[in-house]
């Protein structure tokens, strides 16, 4: 990890910025401004909130980001885990859709941004290793799931509540038979147009005779192509007034400058919610950033991620927004359509922002079971199930951290999803470490090797046993070796040494110490002696500062193979 | 750890007990009889409990451990840190002294009874591992100076209550005007005697020209002494009339039959007290025993000492007692005067019933200044603040784990102190394990190892790089070397491998593995490799059920030095 932060990373990209990379950057943010307007409709909707909100979080935070990231591609805004998690925190806290709301949204979006600006000044990035795959993993898909069920009512135009997924699921079931029909025909017919325009739009286009990058750009507006034509559709046959719920009138103008709630009292309600967001919205954009950057052999740095990513939330409370964060279709989209430089988030914001200022009547006959639609076919794609049986494949512990974190966010909420898969996977983590695995090793015949006795045929000696401890020796596991040792006394009555190989021993805490201390007078008190072999150089610089080492029974020998010679070399003597 | 709980130690020693061994154990009993009495009325008196109930807890405790428990010299009973927990358990829910007061204290020792027979049957006992020696030390320093606090006010004839060490302090000095001289004169003469009998008893009975064996159990008997002289006193002077306080009557009998409270509220109130007074007393009373047991070449199992406990405590809680665990003075006494088998347990259980039925009477006179100047003089020996010093020296955050758990114990209380440094510890390891030691290694000339770069002067190449991670590879820390890869990869152009050593690395879990594909891919998109050498056996086996393996960019090597001698051959060259 740095020493410091480096400067800005716009110095270094703002030099040298000539004609070709201006050109570059400009056709890609026409192709990402044309994807993000949908998108940030739907998870505006998506977090309870008007549709006009999630344009205006896709300007500030775009241009702060380019300020102050240092990934050059990646696309900040709405996206679709954090709305889910917006609307869980503040849902019960105010009315869907009412001014009130609007400034809960807010202010968790200044909250988090301010604990994100916080963590990145005090280099507290790696918090988000606590997160492992496992639980990213079960929780983004149960959040699409959630999401998916969230969104099928509006698809369906019915209404049905529910706090979790069983709740949601039943109250689908419940509220079937009053389906609206025409909302359900627009809703399923662009769930399958956008599901069959994934695969099927590019071949279409290339077989008509479009050249690959534009086939490949026309397929990635097929969101924005289902909006027109359902809008176009509603219009001409006036389904608002057959119970087709719309958009309706989306206010035309620049975002507000909006002022977060400053009620203490609020502050502590959001804290947690908060964290979590910032937490969760931090290592997606991370790991879709890294991964970008990566394939062009640059580098982002994940202190200067925290502070860009504060800076961008705080600019989405300030400007009328809500929470947001490094999106992955977003980004990727931006990649591929060959942005070299922030710059292009740059011209990307003043794109959404045209759009802000002009494109809003047009919106006003957009049905609202098609921006439904375009969530449910995005967040689909989050969901991984294989994760269940690779994980089972590999890890018992790892499997059971996906398990409970999909299930507790399913039954019980994000929040809770979340906070228990990482409760759970530092668990058996702890657990783990707290039962090493330590062999009893001995020489492989005619080698200086020494294996594992249970699984090698291999020479030992009954006045001596050599213990490898596979762990770095703490509290948690220092007793383990104590009660290992006092089995193996009490068992061998000819036992005269017990050497420990060091070579898994990264480190050695003050239990352990005291630990080994117990275990030499004990062998001492016994008649026997203890000795160490091949002791790492930093354990070793700390042993030497007690005085453990000079009250040792034993030695300490730099090769295992050397305490073996000196102490049995009977042992030896019939070697090849 | 043995794969099924042994049969009934009983069965062992009972089998070829012999008249020398019965002659042992009487003398080991009659002695710990003598010690046991006063102090099981002082820790009776810490509890805030009548004195007999301290003879009550001191008799089916110890008849249920000479069936169940492995250790053959352990004597379970009233320990002092485990009274003051049991005092601040049920401080608030009861008057001190009342019936009520006393049904609490044994509900509570049945339910830690249950849980510790629980945690036995369910091999829980490494759960007890958590708790690290910094935290346990600077737990009994901070207990005993509570306790001396506390005890201090009844030496002085004072009232002062507090619920911490601050407020006991505040509380002596602000009372200090109302001190009652001849309670003082009493207990401060008490106090200074037992400090004086500790060291100048034994030589002087022994320049009186008696045996050193005969004049160690004397001295031993100086509580025996500084009760019986001042209880006289007492009575002489009738000094209950001039406002001594004195023990009075103390029933006289058999220990009563009682049951606990079935309350279910109440027991969920003493849940966690009883948790935490459980661990504290199996961590104690473990150690105890793996120390004697050792010095004997013999052995005792900590989920059989879990079970054996459990059902001393229910014993405990059965017949009038309150929580009991293996006790450190007397288990040593009862070691040093000889006690071969549990049969010594027994006959000093016997002891205490006979002066339960007729012993009671004498003690009416007592001061209970004197009870609480033994109880100060035993817990002052606890006070340990060398491990301030030692820790501080080997380890900051094994220090840090000692002062937080010492001074939330002084300023809070037992339980939080306890907890606090339980999770500071834990924090701090995570921690540490999620910021591994990675060192880049360079080739040592001349040799086939491999150290690190920064330490020694090594040949490396420009388009190899070579890291040994120090540490197992887990969710907390798999970021971490993808961070420190990244950047290796954005600063060296000319690198082509990147060969990590895996003799460290313990295990790699799922977030681990599919860092390590990331990484792979990431080298891989920007035209260079990964490899791996010296992978542990259990890790390889893990990694080959993966397809890992046959994806990875790179090989596997043996050895390090094979990697480096295969991959870039010309630095071999200059080989001597």
């Amino acid at each position: 990890m740095a020493a410091r932060l480096p400067r800005l990373p716009m110095i270094d990209w703002t030099r040298g910025y000539d004609r070709a990379t201006l050109s570059s950057d400009l056709v890609a943010a026409v192709i990402v401004t044309i994807m993000l307007i949908p998108q940030s409709l739907a998870y505006a909707a998506l977090a309870g909130l008007p549709p006009q909100v999630g344009l205006y979080a896709s300007i500030a935070p775009l241009l702060l980001y380019a300020v102050f990231g240092s990934s050059r591609v990646l696309a900040v805004g709405p996206v679709a885990v954090v709305s889910l998690m917006t609307a869980t925190a503040i849902g019960d806290l105010a009315q869907t859709g009412s001014p009130a709301y609007a400034t809960l949204a807010l202010t968790l979006a200044f909250i988090s941004g301010a604990m994100l600006l916080l963590m990145g000044l005090l280099r507290l990035g790696f918090l988000a290793h606590f997160l492992s795959h496992p639980v990213i993993s079960g929780f983004i898909t149960a959040s699409a799931l959630l999401i998916a069920a969230g969104q099928l009512k509006v698809i369906l135009g019915i209404k049905a509540e529910g706090h979790n997924f069983v709740e949601l699921v039943l109250g689908l079931v419940r509220q079937a038979p009053h389906i609206h029909a025409l909302t359900a025909a627009i809703g399923l017919g662009t769930v399958a147009f956008l599901f069959w325009a994934r695969r099927g739009v590019k071949p279409l286009l290339r077989r008509l005779g479009l050249g690959p990058r534009l086939a490949d750009g026309l397929a990635k507006a097929a969101p924005v192509a289902g909006i027109a034509v359902t809008a176009v559709l509603t219009w001409a046959g006036q389904w608002q007034d057959l119970g087709v719920r719309i958009v309706g009138t989306v206010p035309q103008g620049l975002p507000p400058f909006t002022l977060p709630s400053w009620d203490w009292s609020l502050w502590r309600q959001l804290a947690v919610p908060a964290l979590l967001i910032s937490v969760v919205g931090f290592v997606e954009s991370v790991s879709v950033g890294q991964t970008l950057a990566a394939k062009r052999r640059q580098r982002i740095v994940p202190d200067r991620e925290l502070v860009a990513l504060g800076a961008s939330n705080l600019g989405a409370a300030l400007s009328g927004g809500f929470p947001v964060t490094g999106g992955f279709a977003r980004s990727v989209v931006n990649f591929d359509a060959g942005a070299q430089t922030p710059a292009a988030g740059v011209f990307t914001a003043v794109g959404i922002l045209l759009a802000a200022l002009l494109l809003t009547p047009a919106l006003y006959y957009v049905p609202q079971a098609t921006l439904s639609a375009t969530i449910v076919v995005a967040v689909l794609s989050l969901v991984d199930l294989r994760i269940l049986r690779s994980t089972w494949a590999y890890s018992r512990s790892d499997f059971s951290a996906v398990v409970v974190t999909l299930l507790a966010t399913l039954a019980v909420g994000v929040e809770a999803g979340l906070v228990a898969g990482v409760l759970l996977s530092l668990l058996l983590y702890l657990y783990k470490t707290s039962r090493p695995h330590i062999a009893e090793v001995g020489l492989v015949p005619g080698t200086e090797h020494f294996r594992n006795v249970l699984r090698h045929k291999v020479q030992v000696s009954p006045q001596l046993a050599s213990l490898r401890v596979d762990e770095s020796l703490y509290f948690a596991n220092a007793r383990v070796l104590e009660d290992r040792i006092n089995a193996l006394v009490a068992e061998r009555p000819a036992l005269k040494h017990v050497v420990l190989q060091c070579s898994a021993i990264n480190d050695i805490d003050a239990s352990a110490l005291e630990s080994l201390e117990a275990i030499d007078q004990r062998l001492r008190d016994a008649g026997m002696r203890l000795h160490l072999s091949e002791v790492k150089g930093p354990v070793m610089d700390r042993l030497q500062a007690t005085d453990f080492l000079r009250h040792l029974s034993g030695q300490v020998y730099l090769s295992h193979y050397q305490a073996i010679a000196q102490l049995v070399p009977e042992l030896l003597k019939n070697r090849t």
